[in-house]
């Protein structure tokens, strides 16, 4: 068997629209969960003008593991700020709780105050050839290598699901994604770098959310997408609802063979995934026009939602967050001087609720969209069973 | 009428024994309210061993505000990590949400990896005198001013109950809590730096708690005690609970003359003190045997707890967590080589649960401890009633 | 003998004009050392349009130090960004190379972007009455308190030419620098915070010098001023000499009776007062259109100045500049949007070297416009000869 | 042609013995430039027990630019602190003075204390490659991927004199250098990552150095490793002698066909190439037993030593340093808790100044080992010629 005759590569192109309808499966709000704030028309990151998203997902082979054969269960996700076919430069920000987990290219990010490109997320062994390939895209794009030699990547972790070792992410995939952004609605769950991650210990991947702040407060948007590999059962949380103490069972373990969920054959935890290790990336956009330390200030709040889930920044998670506006078109441009829009700092706070509740239903939207997945040796990740989510909501007085 | 001649000053040194017994009222989980892990003794700070809180809580006058002569509801809060005695320093680390707040001697902390002295919380105008006298305490106390001349000393704003404008904080005030510190129970709500604040729009204060790890994670003690002056109603969440939603009245207001509760007079606002403006300084202290860089980490966690309670870390608030170990005694001592003790990154899970848990469970605890008070020019903040917030938890399934 | 009968309180108010007339006495330039780049008209801070600067100058007693009675070499200098009767806030950032020293009110100042009100220096143990005054000048002012309750103060260890146990700092001479504050010539050496300060071991104190870059990089001025307070003798190199090694006598002793430079009996250097001890605190102002981030940027530029001179950032020196633009008056002001021009990053390496250069002489500056100054129990500390410091530039080909 | 056939690799292993013999070429102290502090035995990083040093250099082909064909002047540079067969971690630190490089790994050393694996460098469009083949280096020594996950890699832009966009460094290059590392005395100039870069429009590349403290000081030993691609000409300062001023030909060129020095055809700088960007990597390695944040503190003061050969930390610069301790072996083992020893504060001025001391000579010694290389399209720099080094020396009294 070879693993390349057999994987399969699915660019997430923009989905046509709705959410639900387009998807063809419930959001998080869909079940009941009540949410704060008002979310935007597709409620996700691309309700932000301009940005656009693009995933391919790498799914191929079953059972044992064989290093650089398989299994395979990875891809990669590209947000473009202004579309991928901008080289404008957006002013940005960022944060981490806990940094235990590869992003390249911030710390330019953070001394210029402005992100060049787009922000890639991926495995954490192929951050490497994701980070070189966006360069070669740009160049081939014709952009200035200059420019663009420090893109920003971020990671999760997502053995066991995926043969990790392996380095299957290839540079093709990676164009490809780029290429394939769109703007409209975004695919969640077990595509494009959230295919072979967990978080609280239940099938996650890629979530978004967005909210749209009162016309008094400006009527601006925030977008979040999440990659959300974090946290242990027992500490989820979910519109306050102590869902890991409702939900112990259905914890990832090993099927061999395959049996259904709380087969009794499947009991053994990881060892080398201990509950709470795993990383959540956190991609904020905003209209809003803020600078680059206001940015920063964006980010940081939505770490304040990865604790509300249940978080803790354990030692062995990566907590990142990446905040931009894509207000100031331009502003990088050099012609003497820019100039610029900025948002009071008085004006900010609806921007920082926004960004946090946002934050916390991307995160259940990444769980409530994932699907039980199977992957290298039989390690089996259930998905949050919807009826069971929606019973404890009920038992706490959060839906009627 | 002069001030002076009226002013209350208390000392509170420590209270003999046990808690509740010993404030003679609730605390928090004497309500029934759940909170997760299993606090120490004392459910205080002083559970840390060899810590010292001493405070002195300073209320004089009623009616119209006089710049200088009152009213008064101010005071200060003073924690020395090795009790009132003791020179050597501890290894020490920061975080901070949005530090709209001062916290003097910050950046050496953290540059050094150790504190010196006492940390001490008083009102936002009187951080300098209390910084200066600490300085003044410690040369009379024999120590090197070298040493101990970039004192530690955070803040939370007191008006509108508090003359703020007047420095009524004095020289003398600050000696006799840095004297007066003893282990034990410490007193909680309108006492010390915690007489005139607000949170979440109820009556605030100074609140305190504590978790003990398992024997399997060290068997350590994590103490916190919190200055919370933070949030706005709506967003107040306990438990899990949207408390903010669930008492909606009660507001802070102005009473002329005083009146009760719900009085219809008692409908103003302070527009000077928008909703979510205020602080939070949140210090931890452990015996776990952390360094400086693991104890930044440990106080960033406190950041989580206070964004679960409902902080936003809002533009106007300053949200700033110092952390210390009792560890390692004579570290800072030069004898050519100190020779220590780390905790490995691996087993940091628990204390960094542990600090959040207790973080969480202070605010709430000096919300409970808190009492009505009424200060300049009629202003009056209610405390949050026992009765409704039990009521709220039931509502919600967090009390049977 | 009572201190305060004999204290000699000099505000120095602005400089009618020019530098060397006004001053009397020769710069730094004046003496042929050769320093890069373009200064401004009056080589000063205050070549920055608006700059203001204020000091008081407090020298009293002689002989044996009771603490509290003096002798007294201490001060305070207050800059104003856009003149003493501003509230407008400006764009600021900071940078330190070794915080081991206090900053006031710097946290926020990141946090925000803006600096409100003064920056003010005195000596270590008055930052706390430095700071609370500016609170009640600006509230005097009928500035608000709340936006000005942070203020920005950083210091100098004065001891022990000064009795800096005793306090001698008081509001009213905080007020006078606040309010005697103005444009024009600055003077320089034993002034205001500087004092009674030291660098490299020769008597030091305020100094100041300002850059203007070529028109083709906009024609911005930038003005340093410094209280220079670091180094140690063998490390001093200026434009290159290791002028250090060149004047290795005229080291800071104790000279009881008082006796003349060189005379045996000044040997003892201070104990508690090892080469390399002290601290420097920059200021930088400039009219470029920079914001938070990028002066973050020039603050730090600041430091290699400080290691070209001679400077380790020794582990007892406080090395802190804080940088502020008086482009973009009304940026903090809420009107909804702040419409604000930036200067692009490449063009902003003329101002990094702008800076350096200034921070450069303006070190230079204070040494050459100290005079030799004999302090509490004898201590005497030379000012650097001038004759001696050409020769060295001769000897090595700086100075033909 | 095909680059391939004719690409010459070299690894550069450790070198027999000595400096001057072993290279059969001058450093910087043996053509008399004036060096404060005493160096190691092999003035070198290596000189700190344990740290193993291995370089690859790829050159190849001469001629036009064809992207992706050549001509090639890159390598890979990689410092293994403990030796190439030890998995123990040791505590790290790093500063930066302008990010505007990438440097993976970063955050995690900064948060954890703790750098796993070795350090690598290598040019910027190739950082991605190596960090992921340093990972599977890893896996196939059987090192556990979940920790050595985040590699360290640090670069330079080695355009034009490289065919960058052609990615020419391959995975065998990266495990060559990992295996080849070695003690002993490590080549210098044109080898490893430093074969095609430039520091003030010389000819430059790898250099080293080391400081030995004095016995009372501690007795230990500081490395320094440096990739030097900074710096303008006009402000290139050599023991404080204005050597840019003094050499002021030689400028980077093109020469088609080439020709030699001076040739008058070789006129044209490259525009993409302005004098002062491109970036310095400062590796520290020291015996000392410092901890994270104490090494965090030795690698700034690195950057003093930059700003002291003319670095102003230009825009396009990205200047880092990274500083390693080999003390405490073990210490990042769970055990329950490591036992560590750490060198008091106190105590660290004199590491301080080695740091500083080491990487000005390193930097010097990049520049002198350099020579004169012509790459892609004819560009051609110039290694400093040593005669006139040594005569502007000699001009401004450094050299009798």
């Amino acid at each position: 068997m070879r693993v390349a005759s057999r994987l399969l590569v699915v660019a997430c192109l923009s989905l046509a629209s709705g959410t639900l309808a387009a998807q063809g499966k419930p959001r998080a709000r869909d079940l009941g969960i009540p949410f704060d704030g008002t979310p935007g028309r597709l409620n996700a990151i691309t309700d932000v003008a301009g940005v656009e998203v693009g995933q391919v997902t790498l799914i191929a082979g079953d059972g044992p593991l064989v290093v650089g054969k398989g299994p395979v269960r990875t891809g990669v996700t590209v947000i473009h700020p202004r579309g991928r076919r901008s080289q404008d430069q957006v002013f940005a920000g960022y944060a981490s709780l806990n940094p235990n987990a590869e992003m390249t290219g911030i710390q330019w990010v953070k001394e210029s105050g402005f992100l060049a490109g787009p922000i890639a997320l991926t495995n954490t062994l192929s951050v490497g050839l994701v980070r070189d390939a966006i360069i070669e895209w740009a160049i081939k794009q014709g952009w200035s290598d200059w420019l663009f030699a420090l893109p920003v990547v971020g990671e999760n972790w997502d053995s066991p699901l995926n043969d990790i070792d392996g380095f299957h992410v290839e540079k093709r995939n990676v164009f490809a994604a780029l290429d394939g952004a769109r703007g409209g609605a975004v695919a969640e769950g077990n595509v494009g770098a959230g295919t072979g991650i967990i978080c609280h210990e239940f099938k996650c991947g890629i979530g978004t959310s967005s909210r749209v702040v009162d016309k008094a407060a400006g009527g601006f948007t925030v977008g979040v997408l999440v990659q959300a590999n974090q946290g242990a059962r027992e500490r989820l949380n979910i519109a306050g609802v102590p869902v890991g103490l409702e939900i112990t069972d259905l914890l990832p373990c090993y099927v061999t063979p395959p049996s259904g969920a709380g087969d009794s054959s499947c009991v053994k935890r990881n060892p080398q995934r201990p509950p709470g290790s795993g990383s959540i990336v956190v991609v904020i956009a905003t209209d809003a026009p803020l600078l680059s330390h206001q940015l920063d200030r964006l980010a940081l709040r939505a770490m304040l939602a990865v604790g509300r889930v249940g978080g803790l920044g354990e030692n062995d998670s990566g907590d990142w967050a990446v905040a931009f506006s894509t207000a100031n078109p331009g502003a990088s441009v050099d012609t003497g001087f820019a100039r610029i829009t900025m948002l009071p700092n008085d004006r900010i706070n609806p921007l920082f609720e926004a960004t946090i509740q946002a934050t916390e239903e991307a995160i259940v939207n990444a769980m409530v969209a994932a699907e039980t997945m199977t992957g290298a040796n039989g390690f089996r990740v259930y998905a949050v069973p919807h009826d069971r989510l929606v019973a404890a909501m009920k038992k706490y007085g959060r839906i009627k």
